[in-house]
């Protein structure tokens, strides 16, 4: 927060009772932790979501910024909404916070141009208001089935759940006119009076880490609620090879996980309906998504197989059944849909990142990749579509690292060196410093190799080499153990007054993750016989490859040589194919035959991938 | 039992440790009862049930009575099994009681032509087993699902439930072979192993009274194992209009009569697989008929609006579900279907009824009639079908009756007038009387018609009027509120050391439940313009008409004036025709195309009804 001048100004918040004086030209987010209260900024203040957003009632409106435009559109601007990290304000500011949303709630950022031509709105879900007028004259023989239906039920086959018929009479009664919700051929439910107006989805992301459920508004494809959270069967392992190590112990470990996911869904569900006031019986049409492991999980299939050779899922085809056979709480009638799957470890949400990026349909070679617990990544070219993941671990996500933390408010986001020399660490909202996320971890990592503390094979050098000895080495020291350790925050600048540090153990994990997923591009480049400067364009998706600093993802060779201007960030592009699927019927289906189009290749199938692995790992 | 002579011979009873000595040629019934055990009889020891069948061991073996070798079949009777109410012993004989069956359980009697020709055993459930040879060459790409189908599964509808996907990964695990069930193109369930020797159905014949659950071997249609037991609804009331009125109470009474007829319906079925040596979870097909109202309730509808006018059901067509959605402990995959109804008065099991007589489709009138606490009479006619149901109350069953009872051991079924004028009664079993059922009833009030005892009126003549006095007239005497009552047995030789009488109210009772069965003919053969001469054939089903004793029932004016040889005992024509079904799919389906065929006759809606009614009630 820099002040411009010593001018100060004061900015109050409406029904919070708080107010502070700050510099001229803070933001709104530095002025609600000045005045004492916290507005969430999920996406780490950097204008990537709506969770800061706030109306700005009195005071000059200053002029929107390109992250205000993206995010809020152009009514809420004229409203007088910002975003609170964006926003910086010249004079005395009344301001209103939003509805407060859940922690790291975040709606997605389109950046890709893929997502918006082309999608109808065509969710399948059809709801039809029958009056009353159809009982005359009354007909004993034809049965209130038959009148709701205003036709002939099919005599053979499931296509009406024992669940919608029980609501027929309840529905009914006193001659009231009846909803019929239907998809295809099936129906979904019967309601008494006219409900034509309530009809909303889900789409679930669910990842290994995080997971996020998005309720839509299924007559005009509204985002109307976005709610996330850790995965809660993270306390069986953060990655995806623990879970189903764990799960391979017996059904009831089976049972513990899918119980832990359902009721988390449940939770995300039910609170983003509560946010939104949607009763959950009004959503419909569920699309999940997942990696093959959360998506057995998710359906309670045992995904012990998907851990041994070869790999093999259970099921591998999109699935459509009831959302209460699952679990789910939300219409008892509602369908749940999960997109098709590639492989044991190429899953439906890397199909989603696919549909929602459209990288098959366009020209040039293109390269997607979701950097999360496990990398997946795709690559299009000359109408192939070749597809790779590899564990890039839960360090990108600040896990197993020493003082790692998820990208939060505290955490440190931004390493670089300052003219002296020496760290210059930013916090996420400016707070203090409370861990490090991956793309701190990314930084530090960079920052500390240009300084010369780091050598390119990874070891910290407690020594300074033929270099200069730059001011960073001040911070290198020993843990009680003998090992090198770099102090980053000392314990009197920190939230939680303890040294943070940056352990050998930390620079190992990150070399780890990012091998892994460098030479899962690799691979795909070569099976594909394109190099670096053939590739179009690079699309990084996912929780951390958002906050990716593109420079320094280079300097520590995460992603390869490609110019900057080719690098696109996409966002949660897999939660995106899911909430394409959601709207839209055309898009769902297009996925069988996307997912059969990809080619799987299995890095440990690779000839010398052992090799390459290793050549990976130095900086 | 009638001793010829006084020669007495010895019959024991092997594992019972019991013997008696009885007079030569006793009835084996008889003998058990005298060594102070009892054999079930359900049928009335009438040989028309299977249930007290016992094999004889030792002596010389009887030649089989008709009833043996319709009941008992060739291998069996060259087994030495008779039928224990049909067998006289003429030496000393050990038996072995055949193992006990529950309480009333008992096997249809065919006694018509119509079912036995024609009916294809087609069950429509397929089991395949398929080897785990098909895994090689290992193929990652392929899902297990897809392995285990050799095919693609259909990736857009909801033909593989949940339930039976979570199978898969255990009924593959370890490469061993699995069976597919499958019902058209949906999946039942996967099953480790070959299972292809285990393939069980049940038809639910449910009652307003009694409940059947008939056990079948759907690869060679034989019955493995009836079982059967009174209603538990009962409680809220004998008859349907009850029913339904505890039910318009609201959801929670909806809940209440649902729980308990699937509670018992699950007994029954569990008795039944229990006594067979059959799992539950080896019945994959469950075929269940009833009258709409219990229809219903079995399904978890609310039928309130069968008891107001327009009487509509809510459900008409021929309804299909997972067994398990309806609450019935069978395998989880199980297919639940229902027989289509006719109105809210004339149910599935009146479809039933037509599909096990084939009246449609043989020549002549015919007319076939249920008689339960509802009376559902058809009539076919030059290629039409005409039905209807008139509440005959639960006296034919000994409810509402001083002393009431079911057709079991104790109860009085036969009542004629001896020589001396005076009434002879005979017992179920020649047990002591315990009550008096449904034939003793009719029986009882034909009797004292001839003895003039009671006018045609109905009326208990306390004083004999212009007849010789019979001797029958000294049992009428006055209750202790001076009411008129009739003297059946004295205390001192009833089972429950009470007097068995019948009292002025049974009467009226009994007139008023055969006006209505026969209005209800009626008023069939007015609609179609037809004459009791016209009548080809009467066919008398359920569970008190099988029992009738045509004299009477034409003496008291139950039935018309059809010629004896043309009236026919059909036994439970319902479950018959559940079975067929269970075991025939083209019978199933074709009972859809019969319900519509058949036209209601709404006995209300009938000009003269009342007049006709109140007119049929004398007798």
């Amino acid at each position: 927060v820099i002040a411009v001048g010593d001018e100060r100004i004061t900015v109050s918040f409406r029904g919070i009772g708080r107010s502070a004086r700050v510099a001229r030209r803070s933001t709104v987010i530095a002025a609600a932790r000045e005045a004492g209260t916290e507005i969430m900024a999920a996406c780490g203040a950097r204008g990537r979501c709506r969770s800061c957003r706030v109306q700005l009632l009195s005071g000059a409106l200053p002029p929107p910024t390109l992250a205000d435009m993206v995010q809020l559109g152009e009514a809420e601007l004229a409203e007088g909404y910002r975003l609170a990290c964006q926003c910086r304000v010249g004079a005395d500011t009344e301001v209103l916070v939003a509805a407060p949303v859940a922690e790291n709630a975040f709606q997605v950022l389109t950046a890709t141009d893929a997502d918006a031509p082309g999608l109808e709105l065509d969710c399948g879900v059809r709801k039809r208001y029958l009056s009353a007028d159809a009982d005359d004259p009354p007909d004993e023989a034809r049965s209130d089935l038959e009148i709701t239906l205003r036709g002939d039920p099919g005599a053979d086959d499931e296509s009406i759940p024992l669940a919608a018929l029980r609501q027929v009479p309840g529905a009914r009664q006193g001659g009231a006119g009846i909803t019929v919700t239907s998809f295809g051929g099936t129906v979904l439910c019967f309601e008494r009076g006219d409900t034509t107006a309530e009809l909303y989805g889900v789409a679930l992301d669910v990842g290994t880490t995080t997971v996020v459920a998005y309720l839509l508004d299924l007559r005009n494809a509204e985002t109307v609620a976005v709610k996330s959270g850790l995965n809660p069967q993270s306390v069986h392992g953060a990655d995806l090879v623990s879970r189903i190590g764990y799960a391979t112990n017996g059904a009831h470990q089976v049972r513990d996980l899918r119980a832990r996911i359902v009721r988390f869904a449940n939770q995300l569900i039910g609170a983003a309906c509560a946010s939104a006031g949607v009763a959950r019986e009004q959503v419909y049409k569920v699309v999940a998504v997942g990696n093959t492991c959360m998506h057995h999980l998710l359906l309670g299939i045992d995904p012990s197989a998907v851990g041994r050779a070869p790999f093999r899922p259970v099921l591998r085809h999109g699935y459509r059944c009831r959302a209460r056979d699952a679990g789910l709480r939300v219409n008892d009638g509602a369908l749940l849909m999960t997109l098709p799957l590639v492989a044991g470890f190429v899953g439906a949400d890397t199909v989603a990142m696919v549909l929602s990026t459209r990288i098959d349909r366009r020209p040039g070679v293109r390269l997607a990749v979701d950097i999360g617990t496990n990398a997946e990544v795709v690559l299009a070219s000359e109408g192939r579509l070749l597809a790779c993941s590899a564990p890039a671990g839960p360090a990108l996500e600040g896990g197993q690292i020493h003082d790692g933390m998820r990208a939060a408010l505290g955490a440190i986001d931004s390493v670089t060196l300052d003219p002296g020399g020496d760290l210059e660490l930013r916090t996420i909202g400016d707070a203090p410093a409370r861990g490090i996320c991956g793309s701190g971890l990314v930084d530090a990592a960079a920052a500390l190799l240009d300084a010369g503390v780091i050598a390119p094979s990874g070891r910290v050098l407690t020594e300074p080499g033929e270099a200069p000895a730059a001011a960073a080495h001040m911070r290198v020291r020993e843990d009680p153990g003998g090992r090198p350790e770099i102090l980053l925050v000392a314990a009197a600048d920190s939230a939680g007054e303890r040294d943070l540090v940056l352990t050998q153990a930390d620079v190992r994990e990150l070399q780890l993750a990012k091998a892994a997923i460098r030479c899962a591009m690799d691979t795909l480049m070569r099976a594909a016989g394109v190099a670096d400067h053939d590739v179009a364009e690079l699309l990084l998706a996912g929780g951390f490859g958002n906050y990716l600093a593109l420079d320094r993802a280079r300097r520590i060779g995460i992603i390869p040589g490609i110019a900057p201007e080719r690098v696109r960030y996409i966002g949660n592009a897999a939660g995106l194919g899911a909430q394409m699927a959601l709207l839209s019927e055309s898009t769902r289906l297009d996925a069988q035959a996307l997912a059969a189009r990809i080619e799987h290749v299995s890095l440990a199938d690779e000839r010398d991938f052992q090799q390459r692995y290793l050549a990976a790992i130095p900086f």
